[in-house]
């Protein structure tokens, strides 16, 4: 028996909307999924450029203005992978067209915007995700495993670091990412929301918080011109950086737990260090994106005098996830973190019940980046 | 302009068939190829299990009897990916009907079926390829970058492992792997080949050799049944291994430098430790396939008091194949090894270049291995 | 011809020491002194116990009250190795005696302790040492000449960490390093200070800072009975921690840097885990004490294609300390920081140069202390 | 009450008599001996240098000809630290004046010369001991340990290196080291025969062996001068390297096992590798020298999902000497292996035990050291 056709139209056709693809392309492939996943449409606004990439990406039809997206009645799920000045405008629209919303994160780029799209899909009652993809790493994923089974006992602390250094240097130009008005925010949107998210997921919620955002460099040569090839190119014109280079804070969470949270863009020689250390009073845990297919763990539990962190490889037939893929010992990589949340996703819509995370997880994250900003301007604790 | 396409039978739908159809599927969506890939027919003996994999996979259609497959003109390319046995029986039909011959390693159960294999595709003057895929790992091809640099200078020694632990449990049954009519050998054709054809590929070819092949457990309970979602159950009854649980040697280098190698099944906690160092007079590398994004590379050009191995990401742009995937520090996993010896495959094969690795190099693999296995029973060293 | 011999009056024979007499008995081992060290006297309230430390130490003579000792006209050093409640008055004394000062960090148990003793030494011109001994380290060392050297370029971050895990059990007993009026307080002088002494050293003064101190556990099990072979031995009463089990901040530098800072005795599998990372415009460096001959090394400078954090093995014979020891790659250890702080300090001593780093050092460091703990009051950013 | 004192003479001042110096002045500090050890008499040559060894080391006399020594009735333990060449003369001297034989690795230039050693200490009755000192590393303890408790279970593997750097340079001179008449070996004697130490500690005796010695760089130029603050000079005139520069082979072991050993000073980057790793059933553990307080160990018996290779700090109270130094996580040093392989001996010596490792042991090294030269020359398997 055939199964549903559930249709995707995704808004959005760089970074994120490459690895998007790539995800509703291979889900099917790698899970038996409830549903049959139906690459529609993706849509952008130049029309040359969409074209060739749905054309490699693997998408039937393309669009250039997103409301015909939303409009369209054979699509069922509307993916917004674009910056994020134009979530919420989007979101808010596929919910009145009772479109299932699938939204990179930071959702919005203020907590207004968030609240707003937040109130649009509970209103509307659509089914709604957020991309907050690392939660699918089968590492992260062991690691709620261990916590929901006390493995790791009352939590005391959680320090997460999201360094990079891709602006490191002062003539990188003013891309899109380091304006306000388009990006929202700098690094603390951009990764600080990662690491947030991880705490949440895995610690619970936050009751306050006291932080900094910082640029380093204030002004940078203006972009002459985009250049797929080629990256970025800087002009001789300078313009002003509207966002933080760098985003740290200090956390109380509500089950009594310490945080430190640091993210940058100026750390020179990290490139993609998501990496954060949870201690709990039986045992502690140790995770980096970059060796995102292991897992450093600590059991107080383990025979006195052979105790150690230990590296488990989480590529194992029963650990999450892992057991779709290769067998043991075989890595997967960054794109597989989506694959396994649309699965996810996928699943649950089919199913009728909730994605996890989703939009409310989307909203709740906001809070906390508003609270550090916040803290950020006023130098004292914001309460959440 | 439409590109050309060019179809794939796949013979074989186990591991190596799901990784390979993987890599057909996603070739063309990271890669710019001068043609198009056509998922044409996947072949197996049992008809149910091959129709559903050909669905999970991708292809369009199925086959029992793999001489259709050969006889069929409109496929273009043999893949290759059943277990050894059959190997040179269909390569070499292959090679007659002019197909272009892609197969897995070792490229047959014996020196003399390599041969064979070899003669055919010579005389038929058809494109062949081999899956020693672990040289297209980014890191890999960065190595053999550096030595033609000459960033290593000359080259002393190699020292590589492959080693795993999936069959050290004594009650571990005797599948297909541990039984020498199918398989071939055991620990030696199956992972030393890898280490093996890394050394030909970074160093060069062996001048001689000195081994030894090793059967720790000498019989396992016999397989009563094999289910897909549980893997291989044992019986009561016990069969004899007839191939080798580790085997290791010592090697010259024509070049002058020498090696040790060693392969395993009985490496406990060694999951899938596929690792090697080379030594030159200028600098140094090391490799492990479970961290395959990494690189450890010395270099005595840097200055004094600074020396050290440094671990590169071998995740950016300007890495061999890496620009074609995900950003700066967001890694690629196993899988994309056989997508990138597909893209320069076909790439070759379209441009009627011969493709590296070939049979040729299948070939000389197995001279190794027939080497170490000759020395391992006259207890003398091999000159090859 | 003779060396003039420095007389030193150890107080305190516990684990401060026990490593100070190591380092005294040492560092003219390995150094060539331009004075001849002596083990005068060791001092402590317990006549047998001390009677023993001293005889197993190598200490001449002993001595059970401090004032006989800061008296002694044969001796020229009073090393300050009790805990807190004791520095100032001991220091106090000895720099009016006209003895060189040399004190366990933090060197007082308030600030204004600290300051009562900085005016001590500098009213009486005593040469005064501090024993911030990790400066020591080699690979210590060598960053501060990376940095000098402007290795790394601007700095933009320091983070760093001082984990322990030794009372996470919530029936560890209430020792005197848990209460207030004898150890001022808990991790935040024990530890916290010592990371902050890194940072003074390698990024200079600290602009402002906002922090917490926090307690997890707050009532423990009484000590009933102190048995040097078993520890100590908790009893059925309980009593109050009177100090922080966790101290975190963050913090601006004067240079425009940003730090975070982490102290705590309950990450549970951390047992000495002082790592900090520091990141410039050229280059990032790495290091951790558990692994102190090791630095990682980032360098912006070196080939694309290349670049990675390398590990530098300290013990080359160029490295700062490290000529003095072993060939390079065998090892030294953690006592060794206390042998090369006495090298340069007895070095300065008898060049009639100051000390470094000296009480000065001792109390800026107690500046940042004072700071990070009003601000835990307060809940405000408190400027140094 | 007095403890007796024994006397020690040491021949030889150089890098094994710095460290051995060392170890006699600092055993009595860490460790509660039943005897006092007492530092009579340093021996050397030159007696310039000998002298202010001596007093650089804490030595109480000094004496030129070894035979006097040897023939001091006040001395009761003679300490063989000089190159080779001696050892056999002066162990045999000395255990025909019933003194207790201290020797250094490998104990003889040849076969011939152990076996009359260790038939001269037979012959005497005299207590012997052999300076294999890293099986007294607490973490190679450890693993005693283990494989004692059954741990580890069946033993299948060990694989060791010992790779150094420091003669890389073909214009490093031709020092004693690489003269044959005077060292014996190269890397053979020098750094294998610690690797087959450690094997026959933990995994027992060989059976068989297999192995080649090599020489890459064959001529070299002679030294003109030692200087000890620049450390050896070329001349302009070349000499014959008439050792090996890397010694490699593979083995078998009475218990079934199997093992590689690689032994070279051409591993560019690597200064003191000694590394190795076992694989039993139930378990495997690694071993860095370079790391030496911290053992990987990886338990079968772990709870499924959760195992991996553990990093144990070895410096718990509990383990192998490591309650004699610093608490946990403060890290000790290479100098220390001495001090506590000194600590064992005096032990032993005073109680009238044999000695662990004596001379018996060095007889054994010798032998698969002989018997690996002999597979290099026949080119076969050589029994043990």
């Amino acid at each position: 028996m055939a199964k549903k056709r559930i249709n995707v139209g995704l808004i959005g056709y760089q970074f994120m909307g490459k690895a998007h693809s790539n995800a509703y392309r291979q889900v099917g492939r790698f899970f038996d999924l409830p549903v049959e996943v139906g690459m529609h449409t993706l849509c952008g606004r130049n029309e040359a450029k969409v074209r060739e990439a749905a054309e490699d990406y693997g998408w039937e039809n393309v669009e250039t203005d997103w409301r015909k997206v939303v409009e369209n009645p054979e699509i069922d799920v509307i993916d917004i992978s674009t910056p994020g000045n134009l979530h919420a405008e989007i979101a808010i629209a596929a919910a009145k067209a009772g479109k299932a919303v699938f939204c990179e994160k930071p959702i919005g780029n203020t907590l207004e915007e968030a609240e707003a799209m937040m109130a649009a899909v509970r209103e509307a009652g659509v089914p709604n995700a957020v991309f907050h993809n690392y939660r699918k790493a089968p590492a992260a994923a062991l690691v709620k495993r261990l916590i929901e089974e006390g493995k790791l006992g009352t939590i005391y602390h959680m320090r997460a670091v999201y360094l990079q250094d891709w602006i490191a240097d002062p003539n990188f130009p003013l891309v899109w990412r380091l304006q306000k008005e388009v990006a929202g925010s700098g690094t603390h949107g951009d990764i600080n929301a990662h690491i947030i998210d991880m705490a949440r997921y895995l610690l619970g919620e936050f009751d306050e918080v006291v932080g900094l955002l910082h640029t380093f460099v204030k002004s940078r040569p203006l972009v002459s011109e985009i250049d797929a090839s080629l990256g970025a190119k800087a002009s001789q014109e300078m313009g002003e950086v509207t966002v933080d280079d760098a985003a740290m804070f200090l956390a109380r969470f509500k089950n009594g737990a310490l945080g430190t949270f640091e993210a940058s863009r100026f750390a020179v020689g990290r490139k993609n260090h998501h990496r954060w250390e949870i201690n709990g009073s039986k045992g502690s845990v140790v995770w980096d994106l970059e060796k995102m297919n292991e897992l450093q763990y600590y059991s107080e539990l383990d025979e006195a005098g052979t105790k150690g962190f230990r590296t488990i490889q989480v590529t194992e037939g029963d650990h999450p996830y892992a057991g779709h893929y290769w067998p043991v010992g075989h890595i997967i990589g960054y794109e597989h973190t989506f694959i396994n949340l649309l699965a996810d996703a996928f699943t649950n819509l089919a199913e009728g019940k909730p994605i996890s995370p989703d939009m409310e997880d989307g909203l709740q994250n906001q809070r906390v980046l508003d609270a550090v900003e916040r803290s950020s301007e006023t130098k004292a604790w914001v309460k959440l």
